[in-house]
């Protein structure tokens, strides 16, 4: 059986994963991303990770038929650069041809976001599906664009940054500089400051009192306290909802997928939080039922979707 | 030399031009839309308007490649359906095949923005360029995307509606049901309002001045009085520029294309609007400085836009 290597980057660890063609990962193993290092160090140690990873699945190089990687940053997949990370501080790195000083494998690097929504086609929730965009709701809003197929990722890989698009006009200030983007209402991260803030004015609300017994709110404490009937809860709740949806209804305006995939923390909370998005999403849309109406789901891979998003880009530059 | 017939088809009127191989529009025609007509008898019409302009250019059927036909609304091209057409009252309606009863040629169909957007990459000032973003401003903010050098429309012809992503969730109403859309705050409709309604506050202005002399508010006011140096006219058009730069950075950030290219009436106003919405652009887009930034500029093909862009389809489809 053919035999894949996925690697997901990230700025405190590395994990790297041998998958096998089916698409199940065979053994895993991860190593600490070296902070400040210079790059040559940390794509050193990711390869020696590689290589032990290989081995203690019982393989050896000759049974991989290619390596993937998702970092996350600005990634110039066509060159094999990583243009600009700032989890992992790096700048303009040749992560591939670093990569194969040490391991002399074909090598395919794409962002985390674009290759978790690759996964989803190849492996996930959307297999099968051709057009899609995935969105995770985590510290930040990440997106990647499946159009036919393939990732798109726009000019040197910096397009697809769907967090980044104004959804209040001079609102909310976001870390990119701008104010009022998507990710500084939409994020895990915005959930837990709204939650605060609104908590702030009920002290007497549910979520005030699970925010004083786990002492600080969380991504989960509005949608607990919702799912007790809360009615401050509530009111987080459908405020955060309609955020979300009003970017994923753009992005349909924009791009009329067959899906959205929604991803990241804030998605464990399943179909009570994806149905209010399905919903307003069919009645925002524009063009309403005359138009093709996407599919709104949760995203599938879940834990895994670091390494077999990773791996599905072999699967795309290799069939 | 090869020829080619381009139809632009509005809610008033239709305009069909013979074009040849160079991109020149040699003969031109026009005929009225009939308001509440069958759909089979408006495409007799426009086949009788295709049949005279051949002809008065000297020329007969065999001379001519193909049809391109630009349409408003949800345009189904691959399946050669008009899904929905507000202007015309157009449902469903099967104009290639409709046409193609009266005049045996190849016939390619797209929605007017799209087939705009095609224009300025085979004829326009995007000539050559592979990936941009075309918007028009005018009643409505119309969209249309080159990807590789071909349309992308989305699931059945229904995306690219770059007008109705929403820019202040929960702001002014839009005409498609939503709430802050772009289109509701950068049309030219909706700078007129934006200039009465602050005209109004101060009488004593020049934007006043000319708005009493003109008996109404107009998508120039606005500029006019900038340009003179009135500082209420100043504000105006700086709070317009904002609006329609932050739906310009949000497609930037998505697509991140070689080029925005800006069309429709407002865009008369030239590099003094242009260089404002380049400006912001290149300070807000993602990334700054790091991620490669489009050029902003204006369309190229002015009032011949239907015509050229129609038959940009031929090129795109017999090339």
């Amino acid at each position: 059986m053919k035999h894949y290597i996925g690697i997901d980057i990230g700025g405190m660890s590395c994990k790297a994963g041998v998958v096998n063609e089916k698409g199940e990962i065979v053994f895993r193993g991860s190593c600490p991303t070296k902070a400040n290092a210079h790059y040559s160090e940390i794509i050193k140690d990711i390869a020696d990770l590689t290589t032990e990873v290989i081995k203690n699945a019982g393989l050896s190089l000759k049974d991989i038929q290619a390596v993937g990687m998702g970092i996350p940053g600005t990634i110039d997949s066509e060159n094999g650069v990583i243009v600009y990370s700032n989890n992992i501080s790096f700048k303009k790195v040749p992560v591939i041809k670093e990569f194969k000083k040490h391991i002399k494998l074909p090598v395919f690097i794409g962002n985390d976001a674009n290759c978790a929504a690759l996964g989803e086609v190849v492996f996930g929730s959307a297999k099968g599906l051709k057009d899609i965009v995935f969105i995770t709701l985590g510290t930040g809003v990440g997106s990647g664009i499946i159009l036919n197929g393939k990732i798109f990722a726009g000019k040197g890989g910096s397009g697809a940054e769907a967090g980044h698009m104004v959804i209040i006009s001079g609102g909310d200030k976001c870390t990119c500089g701008r104010k009022g983007c998507w990710e500084a209402y939409a994020s895990a991260s915005a959930l837990i400051k709204l939650t605060e803030r609104m908590a702030k004015k009920e002290p007497l609300s549910r979520v005030a009192q699970i925010i004083k017994a786990d002492g600080k709110a969380s991504g989960e404490t509005a949608f607990k306290a919702s799912k007790e009937g809360d009615k401050l809860g509530q009111k987080i709740v459908a405020k955060y909802a309609k955020y979300v949806s009003d970017g994923i209804v753009n992005l349909v305006n924009i791009f009329r997928p067959d899906a959205v995939l929604v991803g990241g923390g804030i998605s464990n909370q399943g179909d009570y939080f994806i149905d209010m998005l399905a919903k307003q999403a069919d009645k925002a849309s524009y063009g309403g039922k005359i138009n093709p109406r996407p599919v709104i789901k949760s995203a599938g891979l879940l834990n895994d979707a670091g390494i077999l998003g990773a791996v599905s880009l072999c699967f795309e530059e290799t069939k």
